[in-house]
């Protein structure tokens, strides 16, 4: 098989024939998806892959999608790759779920540069391998160049979560506590600053990765009520859905929302909240005031949670989010209305 | 909640504000998808969907996934959520498999009309409900005017699968018959001649449909070697596939190829072979000369398979593709190099 790289000295670009099911399209997915992905279930490309019977008969399947349409395709600390994998990933194991399979709908933009995709399915590969899970079904289509950003994918995954297993915000009761597993806004400033128009670059980087051991290391305390990874919409925007779901209020201690100094200053800059940033490996989790050691406890001891804080309290009463910062002063968090940034996932 | 069609008398249109994981995003999910799609898994909008544990124990679970990017948008005889929904469902139909459940990640292009989001929603969902599968699992993104064409779906679907069933290439042996269940090649040229582009129009309409009533009919057939539904590439590139991973040749007879009138003189006029022509409503089976007809008796006795026709033979030696025409002319199918055909699928 030639290099799919390499075509008479030039750059290989992706062509409408890549996409057209013919014999173009079976080398593409030869030489480029399944060196990266192959295994025993994707590899025989069939029209589904039959998958060995992993469900413990004491376990549910847990099903989630996620869509990634980043710019820049690559960016500090991850790229769409890695960000779609981990995408749905952290959605199964907000839930709960153990991940086990994933599949992947790829659209592809005529003309992208093959040497992209390359690195892209390979970082696909890198983090799935990472995650114990096997992207087993795919398929890709292409779209006329100007149609499509260069990439965009759709992501689903199937996971297993313990049936007793009880989570949701009908378990949350004025006075739980709501904890943040570390820093936020990381994703959403990393990807504007990576992007030219901004003329800006600094040292901070995405904080895009599986939250799986931060889920599944908290996972057997009883006053856990409802896990949520807080992505489009920064913690903010969870924070609301968890209101509105509850009817309850949250009092948050602004001085206790871990932000890095780097995210505070582009916001401050460009005139953003970093609330509202999104972030692409971070934890949201509501627990019984009980639990609130043990969850920081665990969350501090793995490298992801060492800056985990507890930053607020569920109030009775009323569905508003209110901020109070050092000096006593109070604002109302209002709900995402338009939109704040160019596309960061 | 007010109609999300009109808005100060105006068509409303999606927004980037649709895709921000705000306000304007759910109150989208709410009036339009959950109208339309809700059911007891997706409507509580948590981050993965719990299935209820309908895996029998001597069943294996089939995974398989599908993009969907046809322009236009509707077509005779279906639509791109139509079109999305039999895409997955006929992966896992034709893998002997009966689909339960099927996640969406929408792409969508700010600009869209919301009415024609809100036919294409309401198709996806009556697809689902004739098929028996609950789409339980969703993802919606946003793109800039002009960087998406309306509306891109990437589908995927679990099934379930027996566990002792027994298709693939490996099964085929030379004298094996090939049938296929009806007239191939007309959702291709029902979407070619839908593009105004053509100034064409005429009877056909497309033929996506599920194949499962198909599969589902012959499954327990014991010289059942293969199934596969015959969509990008037509018939012609299903073959060559066969061919390729048998390493046996296949040697049509083209008086029995169901070829409508219509798509033949489209075919004639355009410069097309109809034998690569996209279907999305039918299934090639490879089966033991022993169980042709019982495979053609029960297939005529569906209302979709009443054309259905043995069309060809596996010959030892060669991995080509022959075509016999009525006067003992033959002419040798190569495999499609470039694109055909616009976005058909």
């Amino acid at each position: 098989m030639t290099d799919p790289n390499e075509k008479n000295g030039e750059v290989a670009r992706i062509t409408m024939a890549h996409g057209n099911g013919g014999r173009r399209m079976r080398e593409l997915i030869q030489s480029l998806f399944l060196r990266h992905l192959g295994n025993p279930w994707l590899t025989p490309l069939t029209d589904a892959a039959i998958l060995p019977h992993r469900l413990p008969p004491d376990h549910d399947l847990a099903f989630a999608s996620d869509g990634v349409t980043v710019q820049p395709l690559f960016f500090p600390g991850g790229d769409i790759g890695s960000l779609a994998v981990h995408g749905t990933v952290n959605d199964l194991a907000v839930s709960g779920a153990t991940p086990l399979y994933l599949s992947i709908n790829a659209f592809l933009e005529e003309g992208l540069p093959i040497e992209q995709l390359d690195r892209i399915v390979g970082s696909l590969a890198t983090a799935a391998r990472a995650n114990n899970v096997h992207i087993v079904a795919g398929d890709t289509k292409v779209l006329p160049q100007g149609l499509c950003d260069g990439v965009y994918l759709g992501v689903s995954g199937i996971g297993v979560r313990p049936r007793g297993l009880l989570l949701g915000a009908e378990r949350i009761h004025a006075g739980d506590a709501i904890l943040v597993s570390g820093p936020v806004g990381d994703h959403g400033i990393a990807v504007l600053l990576a992007r030219e128009a901004f003329g800006l670059s600094g040292s901070l980087a995405s904080d895009s990765a599986s939250v799986l051991p931060l889920t599944q290391s908290i996972l057997d305390l009883p006053g856990l009520r409802l896990m949520r990874d807080p992505t489009r919409g920064g913690l903010a925007t969870v924070l609301h859905e968890i209101a509105e779901a509850t009817g309850q209020g949250i009092q948050l201690d602004e001085g206790q929302i871990p932000i890095r100094p780097a995210v505070r200053s582009a916001c401050d800059m460009l005139g953003y909240d970093p609330l509202f940033m999104a972030c692409e490996g971070r934890v949201v989790a509501v627990v019984s005031i009980h639990d609130v050691d043990d969850v920081l406890r665990r969350w501090r001891a793995l490298p992801q949670g060492q800056e985990a804080s507890r930053i607020g309290v569920v109030v009775p009463d009323h569905d508003q989010i209110v901020v109070r910062n050092a000096w006593g002063g109070k604002r109302v968090l209002q709900p995402l209305e338009n939109d704040p940034l160019p596309r960061i996932c």
